[in-house]
């Protein structure tokens, strides 16, 4: 099923890095004079590379960061904001469905995604937190939906969806509304972040629970990330009678059986993914 | 577009106050001895002027507060509560189909609505704040669902489906369940308020929020607001995509090409919603 | 309408107490030397019981606890993960719908379900306790959705759709992805649950709290219930009208009446569901 290794993925816009075993991959944003902001190529392979992923069952969990104390500074005023200032309705579209597809890209990848959060989270850079599974931030991080600071809405790769069901409707709605930064504090008390750690041992941090899911049943994490992407607007008889489907696909694999045994054996279980 | 201009309404059965510029509306209930209950006339009122300020284009962003150190009562025990113990059905349905309208109408406006709540905010009062957009509140409100002290259900004008999303599913049903108050600190601790302000510069401080979101985009701002409706209830996949075509007709306003050009020019954009 | 009358009830598997004037069930889990596992009768009985009770007019408030300082250990490893290996698709899909079941006759039941929980509170003892209406936990509380230390997803009874409302989008995916335990002081944080209260006074608090909706009134609530399942994934619009529907039926009701009259005259309203 894998269409191709991912071991030694050569990015061009931004850097991956395979763990030794190849199951933690790290995609860092890497352009830190202008705080990793992203272009129309970047995009690109963001959406390609996360689609790719899909397929790719020797990758098992992604940490997302930047480089130099900052996550990212969404997209460049100059090299996105000023082109599409000149483009027709249809190219427009192609961009906003460009960058929509790196959210639904991020979303059905099997890979609980980390992001790793640092200094300035901005604009589709706080889209890409939003939309990984996992947050992890430093107490500078200031996560800001900005949109509406160049007269956009906040309306931008799902946050006026994604976003309430994250913080909740009224927060979202402030952010949304007044672009205003959301600061590492308010970002854990509101549950964006699952936890705040100190600079020097955020990637260090976000690696190890990255680690730890890869090394853990991800077949089945890899069900529950669809599930919770699937149910996301279903009625809860439809919602409990899909979890029955889908938990009974996983309690039909060797992952399960191999788990009760080394359970039983008070033994530490190896899952493979079969 | 515009059906008649706001700058001159005159309100019957609650104030309305225009700013100078017409931009920013305050609706404010004056009933203070009573605590400000509603009526049936105030609610008809309040639907039929939400449902007019979805074509004014002239009023941007609504500030709705109470008279006296109260925000709302709710409907009247005398006014409302005993008229309905005597109707038939159809007429009750009449009623119910009228509240809610008044919520349907709130959520529909383009303008921002900013609840500006002290004291009393209780049954259909808590409603109006939960219907708006953003909410701040002083240390002394009080705010109740208390449907179920007159022996109604919690579902009343959407607050089985709306108070969840915004405090989450546990929270709401206590308060829906019991009818308790949440204090000012946990409405902030929750989420319901955005912030707590000192009482005598609640109204400043709401009308100084109302105002910046105003004399921002208030094309995109209206984008956001029908965009947070709208992905209510979508799948992940299909709010994208909506997101897509919504963020695509703001991009093809001057208001971004103006943000554009004020932003390179470090100027101050000027936003015309053309 | 009452399929048998519920004061007797004598439970197999777990224990089943009703109040002096059976308004108010206790339904106690009672295996406390194994932290009361579920076995696969305790599920099927649990179903039944909580089917039964949706045509029960005389229980009107169930609390669900678990004896001996714990609240429920999941299904037993030996007792229910071994069969489970062992089995084929068509069994294991009928197993992961009995335990699905259980959900949903909890949220159909119209009787608000009030969870007092201590000590282990761990798999399906999780969704226990999310399933219920409103949860009290004493400070000992360790909440744990374990499926994946034995190599399952998160999937289970719901959890993927139910947890992330009750919490937000990305504790619940922190708690299922990892199995991690969420701390009392964290439930309560994050709005799992509603208050904390000493282990001495769990159970006496919890009963009150369910005596107190039992008092109230029960068919208001049990409206109050419906229309938070039925909402779930309901548009804004439509959950507005069917929340007009709902309350002008509860308007009808002798209830309502009484409830007024009691009110005019400061009186305490007795409620009789009629």
């Amino acid at each position: 099923m894998n269409k191709r290794p991912f071991k030694d993925y050569q990015a061009r816009h931004f850097r991956y890095e395979a763990s030794g075993d190849g199951r933690v991959a790290t995609i860092r944003l890497n352009r830190p004079d202008r705080k990793n902001p992203l272009t129309f190529d970047s995009y690109a392979e963001l959406r390609d590379l996360f689609r790719d992923l899909t397929h790719a069952s020797d990758v098992r969990a992604v940490v997302l960061t930047g480089e130099g104390g900052n996550f990212c500074s969404g997209g460049d005023v100059f090299e996105i904001i000023e082109p599409l200032t000149k483009m027709a309705m249809p190219e427009l579209l192609a961009f906003t469905r460009m960058t929509g597809d790196v959210v639904k890209a991020m979303r059905r990848c099997p890979q609980p995604v980390v992001a790793a959060v640092d200094g300035v989270c901005a604009g589709a850079g706080a889209i890409l937190a939003m939309a990984s599974d996992l947050r992890l931030a430093t107490p500078a991080a200031k996560t800001a939906f900005l949109f509406t600071r160049v007269g956009l809405a906040g309306a931008d790769m799902g946050a006026c969806g994604i976003l309430p069901r994250i913080i909740g409707q009224g927060r979202a709605a402030e952010l949304l509304f007044t672009g205003r930064a959301m600061s590492a504090e308010e970002g854990q008390s509101w549950g964006f972040y699952n936890r705040l750690v100190a600079a020097d041992s955020l990637e260090e941090e976000a690696t190890a629970l990255a680690r730890s899911l890869a090394d853990g049943p991800w077949f089945a994490h890899g069900m529950t990330k669809t599930m919770l992407n699937q149910e996301w607007a279903m009625g809860l008889e439809e919602l409990i009678e899909s979890e029955a489907q889908a938990q009974a696909i996983c309690m039909a694999t060797r992952d399960f059986q191999r788990a009760f045994e080394a359970f039983a054996a008070k033994a530490k279980p190896q899952f493979k993914g079969d």
